[in-house]
């Protein structure tokens, strides 16, 4: 059940390798190894559990580790220098590779790393978390947060490769797991209708963590979301649709505080949110957005924003994010399940609508 | 006597224009910046000095600015974090430019943080140091220091244009001004041999800060760096010939703490201690090795190092250095003027005699 797809980049193409166990496998690290260094970078939940793994399959490398604090309200500047003191404490040169063993939050603030230590050096990613495998540990999107915004500070810096083990997702709690979900129904509904079908017919599948439900799920997403990045790599223009329950999501996290709200949690919440103004715009039927839902609470995800949330204070957040990225708020709807759109032609009446009755 | 030359990276080519009084020509900034938001970053020596030139050329765009100490002990995340505040609390979108206005450490700092806004934003630099115009400003290296090695965070990013006032330079005094000539002279050094012999008869007019002397010794520095540069952007190879002098400097500049030698100064006694080994190699003859120091010396710079820095300390310090970035100690040294090599093929009781007699 191992499978091997490609990230098209020209010269920084390289493979997802997904499988049962690969997370162990010598081979498919010494591929992409140059040098004699290796700095494994984890987090304090992770490490204990797959760290020794990794060592084993490392060994023969001048193999140090770092191991970080775990939970998104560390993805800042002061945790990511901490993977430079270890670097240069022991006298990494410019042909190390770093390896980092986690979520989406330690993929971040590896590959960032990556991409500034001496102006630049090789990283591996080995994504634990179904969110991870599926989104962050692909495309090349790295970064920290600042107290004034999400990923404000970072790179578009791309990896040797990614090496996503789906016996990692075992330990995962099913809270995480159903986060990973929602992205994944997300590239269901960008543009795969078929694969958004598969998903309504094999949710229980994926939350029982049926491992060819789970392999399926895991490399249908990345051939999607590889193909949009392949087709755009620094978001000039289509990469955007990625974003879709993005706005609306980060101004719930925003809005709770980083870590109250686990991403993908959000992001279902504000793509629930998306569909519903997309309903209200005319553009998709009421039967559609009710299958979003449907598929949302399926996966046990929320498809409300929390009541706590004024449609005052979202507008508020959602202007700082936007305003911030764009310079005009834009968001990404649906004209149907997979057929997501970037656009600023939405009514903001509507917009308040959905705002104030939230899903209603 | 207005000079453009292009440093040529395919999509990433960029002009350099130099000449009187051109801080101030709108026309130059206005075709390199795209959107509405420009942030001007400079410290508290440069900006009271030229900071609304620039305002006053930049009219009609929404222009902030930032001011950061000056010194190259201030090249850490600490300052660099500021910049990043000033543009979130400005809510900078994701089409702002930021304009170096100062040293290279100001051009460094702005640089890697244009890399960093948002995955990547526009810079421009306006160099007002010598040393900034003919080295740092060109080429594309930002970064940060760590206490434990200079410019060990950063990135290779390239700015839209370079924009370099000879006037600026009636404001440098003669220590920062020598310092730039050590940079200008190693381009003679390294492959321009008949630059060298036009340095040695054109010295004191540098030195009297003839516009004419100054400007050709600013387009032909810029050539010859544009040169290496566009043949090994990422410095794979040839472009590491730019280092003459720097592995001895960098030890001076550590062993002494950021801040007591100038990086010029330093890189200054760094090259005569290359040519000082290369002349023991049987390489260089003693007349060019003659040459070289008396031309060093009509500068007004050092060429030697502090007495204070014994053999072993320096060792040590070179170690570290090239340990970090190479593996190992590779040194910059010279077959003739204007005839610099890269090379691991030297006698280390040679190295040992030129720090021990530093340059006897």
């Amino acid at each position: 059940m191992n499978r091997t797809l490609t990230v098209e980049l020209g010269e920084r193409s390289y493979p997802i390798y997904i499988g049962a166990g690969n997370m162990a496998a010598a081979e498919l690290y010494r591929q992409h190894i140059a040098g004699a260094q290796a700095m494994l970078v984890s987090n304090e939940t992770i490490a204990p559990l797959y760290l020794d793994r990794l060592l084993s399959a490392l060994s023969g490398f001048q193999i140090e580790s770092v191991i970080l604090p775990d939970g998104e309200e560390y993805k800042n500047l002061e945790v990511w220098s901490r993977i430079f003191d270890a670097l240069l404490r022991k006298r990494f040169n410019r042909r190390c590779t770093l390896i980092a063993l986690g979520g989406g939050v330690v993929g971040d603030l590896t590959g960032f790393a990556a991409a500034s230590y001496q102006r630049g050096v090789p990283f591996i990613q080995v994504p634990t978390t179904l969110l991870a495998q599926v989104d962050s540990s692909v495309g090349g999107k790295t970064g920290i947060n600042h107290p004034l915004g999400k990923n404000m500070i970072g790179a578009f810096y791309q990896p040797r490769c990614v090496i996503a083990d789906t016996e990692s997702l075992n330990t995962l709690d099913d809270r995480q797991l159903s986060a990973g979900i929602a992205e994944v129904i997300k590239y269901g509904l960008i543009d795969d209708p078929e694969f958004f079908a598969w998903l309504e017919a094999n949710m229980k599948a994926l939350r029982r963590r049926e491992p060819a439900a789970l392999a399926y799920a895991i490399e249908r997403s990345c051939q999607d979301k590889a193909r949009i990045v392949a087709a755009d790599e620094k978001e000039a223009g289509q990469r955007a649709l990625l974003n879709l329950g993005h706005t609306f999501g980060h101004a719930i996290e925003t809005g709770m505080g980083y870590g109250q709200w686990l991403h993908g949690e959000a992001v279902a919440a504000g793509i629930c949110m998306a569909a519903n103004l997309s309903r209200r715009m005319g553009w998709l039927s009421a039967e559609d957005e009710g299958r979003v839902i449907a598929l949302m609470e399926g996966a046990g995800l929320p498809v409300a924003a929390p009541a706590s949330l004024s449609a005052d204070r979202f507008l508020e957040l959602m202007a700082v994010d936007k305003k911030v990225l764009e310079g005009q708020l834009r968001l990404v709807l649906l004209k149907g399940v997979g057929k997501a759109l970037v656009t600023q032609e939405f009514d903001t009446g509507l917009l308040r609508a959905t705002l104030d009755g939230k899903i209603a």
